[in-house]
């Protein structure tokens, strides 16, 4: 076996370590975070880095660096207090990950990305019309990682939207049926069988 | 579509919930975390939770309650100040979600689910020999989520082990030839292709 140690990584190339550590850690879910502004300007972004925090009442987390392409969505959130988890699917993970790219402000993803707009039920912040399953959240709250200056952010579970015949009789969302796709290290998606 | 709001969730049947929102955010990553306290006696546990939190220099984090079963993994971090992140694969995913079992302290999860003890390299914590793709990492920062009391443990990542022919020309890993599976839910174990 190899043996990396902090030595090796200090002196590693920084695409060849960005793209170590981004897949060392294994699989993770690929959402599309949407969001808008107060005067309804959407964005949405790729994330990789949701993750569990609780189920009763339920929140999720994401990773997230402000000082990124991801500001945007930091922004919206911090201004609305809302926005939205949306799958990915094998069906249109090359547009999903395209919304990676770097957008001007005033330019909506969800247009230059070719993703339908939906609002459901008054909730302010904009879903994602393709995904199967999606998510409204409310911010709960936010914590600053002192060590690379990311930010945790946490928010609580208060509408969900998909098929019901996804839904098993206990509970369980059958992720395999709904075509939702993992991704390893930044753009590397895949299915689960 | 179906549309699931607060108080639909408020009114779930709690394992019903703890299902749906186990698996609702997407599959997840696998490892098993070794751990050790100041006697070198040894924990495994299996998370679901690992998040990316940065790659230069190489972050990690993951949630933990420490009022469950979780908590021999965060006295033992805490008390030593080092831990292992070990990768699950398709060859040992009974075993290795069986260390999520109830223990008493006194009992070692490496040994009762029959798992290899490796210490590398002075390394304080212990690896898992099974595992093809395992991490030395040191305490950095924890954060506790007022809301639910969960903790986000944030480690650098110090040491890593993983055969060389995993690793492509650009640095990625390759997990699927590693046999790496993710998890939906609590117990959903699924490989990818």
């Amino acid at each position: 076996m190899k043996h990396i140690n902090s030595d090796s990584i200090d002196k590693m190339e920084s695409r060849f370590r960005a793209n170590l550590f981004n897949t060392i850690s294994g699989f993770k879910s690929a959402n599309l975070i949407g969001s808008s502004d107060n005067n309804g300007k959407t964005n949405l972004a790729v994330f990789n880095s949701v993750v569990h925090i609780g189920a009763n009442p339920p929140f999720l987390g994401f990773i997230l660096r402000p000082t990124t392409v991801a500001r945007h969505t930091y922004e919206n959130i911090k201004a609305n207090g809302f926005y939205t988890f949306n799958h990915i699917h094998e069906s249109f993970i090359e547009k999903a990950h395209q919304t990676s790219a770097k957008y001007e402000k005033n330019v909506s993803e969800f247009e230059a990305c070719d993703f339908g707009i939906e609002y459901l039920n008054n909730f302010s912040a904009p879903f994602v019309k393709e995904s199967k399953i999606k998510l409204g959240l409310k911010l709960e709250e936010e914590h600053l990682i002192k060590t690379n200056g990311t930010l945790l952010v946490v928010g609580k579970v208060i509408d969900a939207y998909l098929d019901e015949n996804l839904i098993s009789t206990d509970g369980s969302v059958d992720l395999t049926k709904a075509g939702t796709v993992t991704v390893s290290g930044l753009y590397e998606y895949s299915k689960n069988i």
